[in-house]
Order: structure tokens, then C-alpha cells, then sequence
């Protein structure tokens, strides 16, 4: 067992609604000669604001990957610290108490990771095991609290701690004007996440306890989400045959249910779906036959912070927690894509005492 | 329980010898100020010759880091692919026998990762489990043996398998004429290694049982060994503080071996340490008042192969399967440092029925 607790969601400060950015890719690209098309698939994303790491002027100003990786470690490190000492105090736990640290970020690389110098600066004990990944993106929020699950199954006294830093808007490229790459900068927002995983539930917890996990890869896919590397940085490729990908998975998560659960997707009480952009949901809507309501919690995400990469399956989460509707023994699902093309899947019951 | 069964380790073809190393360095840096103090310490490294993935003049030539990550990507999916395939057919396994799938790699960054093209392109499973690793540099090989034991405790009858790919040669910057430098373009060899770990052994089966396992972090010491990222690629850095690194972890290797086998490190019967360079092999010795005879295993891989990286425990490891001296019941420990600095720190017995 392992029991997710209220995640932290931190935003960086700097904001921007669509109308704005549309403002600003205008100004950069004021030939591009299917403008019109652009603006309109921008306005389709249903994203309305994002918040970004820095003034929209220096995130569309490419200083060099060199400068942006130091802003990744710099800021990743603070806002990283900032979300790991907010949700320990929520759980009222010190890092002592963590014997796994997890972090997930595809938009910086760092030797040593992130995850070693949270341990030496936060004063975590110097046996605490490591996980630092890079090269999941989006699946990999999902991903974590799949492979927590498996950890405290092993170790069911220890807690896992695990953070998200996702900095999106450092991967602009400025002299980029492919059509897909022009949506998916006013797509992707920044955030810092984090959450504890507890092997064993103790006595008042509230959270939402994994009971099932399951992987899946399509075969052939790697061209749908991709990084292009160059002495320029990453740069973020999609593909339009991303949209194949979910008539592929929906009989996956189906199965999962009703394997697991004898019941039918629109039969549990809470679904905790990726915002991979507004036509993914719409692609899980129509093959899991889903009711809207079902993914109302997904697309207000999507709508008011953009897609956070692997952070958003915590923000949907965290937004279970805010509502404060779920009843103890409530059953739900979380699913989460990502470059592979792969996908991460959990099932599980809602804990309140 | 967890069995570490015969690695398979692979070299690409070019080779190198010190001697036609030190000519190379001296006609690229013709003029260094500080050369016969390069050449001595070249020398003192004790290698002899190293095995790298391109010709020397592509390697000391930087043909751009987007050139480079193609080049990482294109020969090590296919040297991983060919690994794969010999390991798992040396083991009489499929690929569909794998339930999770690590890869560990700090020379090259890919999204998708290396695990995603192996899952798809060898018809792995499409729910395997994948766990591509980027940012741990050295210590990987023995940090993917340690949760591979923590995942097949919790899935007794799963199997994992192990890939490393380290092509360090793809980092070398002939602009940076630093000592620490010059010395680490001359210690670090190309290769690509695999293992299978079984959760459950099966009659016949030879390897190394893990039975315990242990982590480390010392505070206060991501400058020992970091990565700088730039526009040119990773520059790998490495301080001589890393020298203070040993006098710590030697006292966590002692007591590990102390509270669970009750013997002194000499009295077990095989030792599998990281070679991260002579000097660390010889802080080893002074601080573990080892034997000689119990790091001539990792001397002999790091004289011959020079220093692999993540793959170097493999490597040694894979000599006691050559060596043949192994007795059932044999008593052993294996340790492996990285930046952060961290060390990984695993101990067993030698099954052999």
C-alpha cells in the first residue's frame, strides 16, 4: 500500500494569459505566413494563463542553454527546497523521515541531481536513496508515485518524498516558427510540486491510497513527444500522431478497472487524468465514453496553469483536496502520458478518517 | 533476494593506448604550460589502454553537441540492443521475461529514452516497467543493482534487466586544457554493459545474491565530481577534494560488513569497488586496511579498460564469473562511488549449485 498525502503546488511568479502571449508570438514571427491558423489552434488550446519562471521577455530572449541550465539549477533548487519544506511541515514530518527521495523534471540537467543537493542542503540523513529522472516528461508524476507504490510494498514503514520541477518555459527556442511548436509555448507552464508517499497510513490521514498499478509502451511511438538535443538545448518536438496514441491505451485503463474494480470508468468516484492539451482529453472522453464532469478537474487545470508537465497529475490531486467532496472509501483512477509514448496508470481508494 | 546473474559487458572497436594518448594530448595542447606534470600524472593513472566508440581524431575533434547526442543515440541503442539480446539469450530469457527494465547512462540525454526505444524495438512486453537513469554518473551501475533488490522484494518472481551505456569519449572538449582535465580524457574508457537480476534463482543458476543494501550521501560535496552544461555539452569536472571522500564512506562500508556478516572486509572472499581512478583504489586500500590481492579485480578493469563508469561493476563482477574461483556460499561486497558525492553499497553471497 502507499498512501499519497495533500500535495504543495508552487507557482512561479511571473504570469501570462494567452491574449498576451498571442501579442508576443505575433511580435516574434510577424510574417509567418499561417498566422491565422496558429492563432486559432492557440485559442483552441483552452489554456487562459500560465505562470512562467521568468518575464516573458527573457523567456522569448534565448541566452544560451548554458545560462538557462544555471537558471534550472538555481531556481529549481530554491523552489525545489521551498515545496520539499512546505509539505514536510504539512505532514508534519522532518527529512529524517524520508528514506526515498524522488525527483522528476525534464527541463534541466544537473550532475549531481537535484536530489543530491536537497539531501545535503535540507539536511536529509545521508543514507536516504536517491531517484532522479530526467528523461520521462510528462508520465513522470505518474510514473513516481507508481514506482513509491512499489517501494513501500518492499519497505512498508518507510515514506517517500517526491517533487516535481518543471520549467517549461525555459525549453523556448526562438527561432522555431514550426506550427507545433508555436501551440506548445503557450501549452506548457511552470511549476514546483511535491508530495509524501507513506508506506502505512497512520491514524487521521487523508489521501488517496494506491491499491493497482499498470505501464504500458506503444510500440513505434518515439516520434510523438520528443526532445531534439542541440548545442541550443532541448527542443520539444509533437507530433500529430500523438492524438493515435489514446484510442491504444483507453481499452488498457478500461480493463484495469474493470479488473480490479468490477466497475465502469464513469462508476468511480474520482479521475486524475494528465492534461496532455485540451484534444488528449477530449481523445479520453470519447474512448472511455467519460460524462465532462469526470474530467472537469483536468481541464480547469489545464485552463489555469497550462499543462505542468509531470506536475499536473499532483495539481489535480491537490484540487481533490481543496474540494473537500471525496468520502472515505471513495474509488478512483489516475492516468498519465508521456514521450514513449508511454503511460502510467493507478487505481486506488480515497483514505479519511 | 535478488540474483545477479553473468554481465555481458561490450567495448566498441577503436582503441587506445596511454602512450598514443599522451602523443595525441600533446600535439592538441603543444604548449601547455604545466605538460610534464600532465604526463606524470597520465602516466600514474595505471591505464593502459581504453576502448572508445569513435576513431581518435573524431573524438578530440568536437563536432557539436547535437552531433555528438545523434551519435550516442544511433550507437547506443544498438550497442544496448546487441547487449540485450546476448544477456538475455546467455540466460535463456526472452524479452517478454523482463518485468522492469533499467537503463543507466551519463554520457548523452534523450527523450524518449533509451529504455523506450528497447521496450519498442525488441518487442519488449508493453507493460514493462522502465527506469532510464541519466544523472548519476559512476555510481549508477551499483545504485541500479540496489533498487533492482529493492523491486524484486517486492516481486519475488519478477525479473529485472540491467543496461549501462557509457560512452564518456563523446564528452571530451579539446578547449579545456585543465589538469583534472587532461587526466580524465585519459582514464575513461567507452563500453556497454548488461545483467539480468532474478527475483527468485532457479536450479543451476551462478551469481551474485544481494542480501543487503546500503546508500550514502556526503553533505556539502557536488563539487567532487559535476557536470557543467553548456551549449558544447557536458563538461565533465572533477576536484581533488574528491580524495576526502573514501576517509568517509570506509567507516559505512566497515560497519555494513561488521553488523551483517560479522567480519572484517578482508575476510570476505570477493570485492567488486568502482574504479574511479588509482588514487581512489589506493584510498580504499589505506582506508579499509584492505589486502592488495582484494582490489586487484577493479586495478586489472580499470589498467585495461580505464575507468567505465556505471558499467566498471559489471565489468569486475563479470571477471569472478571468468575467474571460475567462485564457491557456493562465497561471501562478498560490492561498492561504487559517484557525484553528489554519493556511494552505493550492496553486499551477498555467490550462489553456485
Amino acid at each position: 500500500m502507499s498512501l499519497v498525502t495533500k500535495p504543495t503546488i508552487m507557482f512561479p511568479e511571473h504570469q501570462i494569459n494567452q491574449e498576451e502571449m498571442i501579442d508576443v508570438l505575433k511580435d516574434l514571427f510577424p510574417y509567418h505566413p499561417k498566422w491565422s491558423t496558429v492563432e486559432r489552434m492557440i485559442k483552441n488550446t483552452q489554456v487562459e494563463s500560465r505562470n512562467l519562471l521568468s518575464p516573458i521577455k527573457q523567456v522569448t530572449t534565448h541566452p544560451g542553454f548554458e545560462y538557462r541550465n544555471n537558471l534550472y539549477k538555481d531556481e529549481g533548487l530554491r523552489m525545489a527546497s521551498e515545496a520539499t519544506q512546505k509539505v514536510l511541515s504539512e505532514n508534519k514530518m522532518k527529512p529524517e523521515d524520508i528514506d526515498l527521495l524522488i525527483v522528476v523534471s525534464c527541463t534541466g540537467f544537473l550532475m549531481p541531481s537535484l536530489t543530491s543537493y536537497l539531501i545535503s542542503d535540507l539536511n536529509f540523513r545521508s543514507n536516504t536513496k536517491q531517484l532522479p529522472i530526467v528523461q520521462l516528461g510528462c508520465v513522470a508524476g505518474a510514473w513516481a508515485l507508481n514506482r513509491a507504490h512499489e517501494y513501500t510494498k518492499a519497505y512498508p514503514d518507510h515514506n517517500v518524498l517526491l517533487v516535481s520541477v518543471e520549467f517549461s518555459s525555459l525549453l523556448f527556442q526562438p527561432q522555431d516558427d514550426k506550427i507545433s511548436s508555436l501551440i506548445s509555448n503557450c501549452l506548457f507552464g511552470d511549476a514546483v510540486s511535491a508530495c509524501v508517499i507513506k508506506g502505512t497510513p497512520e491514524e487521521g490521514d487523508e489521501g488517496y491510497l494506491i491499491e493497482g498499478i499498470d505501464s504500458y509502451l506503444k510500440k513505434d511511438s518515439d516520434h510523438y513527444i520528443k526532445y531534439d538535443v542541440k548545442s541550443t538545448g532541448f527542443h520539444f518536438g509533437l507530433d500529430k500522431d500523438v492524438m493515435h496514441s489514446i484510442k491504444d491505451v483507453a481499452p488498457i485503463m478500461k480493463d484495469f478497472i474493470q479488473k480490479d474494480f468490477n466497475a465502469n470508468v464513469n462508476d468511480l468516484d474520482f479521475h486524475i487524468f494528465h492534461t496532455g492539451g485540451r484534444k488528449i482529453l477530449d481523445e479520453l472522453v470519447s474512448n472511455l465514453d467519460l460524462i465532462e464532469e469526470n474530467v472537469s478537474k483536468s481541464r480547469e487545470s489545464l485552463r489555469i496553469h497550462g499543462n505542468i508537465a509531470s506536475g499536473v497529475v499532483l495539481d489535480v490531486l491537490n484540487d481533490e483536496f481543496i474540494a473537500n467532496n471525496r468520502k472515505n472509501g471513495d474509488k478512483g483512477i489516475m492516468a498519465a502520458f508521456g514521450p514513449g509514448f508511454t503511460a502510467e496508470i493507478n487505481r486506488g481508494t480515497w483514505i479519511k478518517n
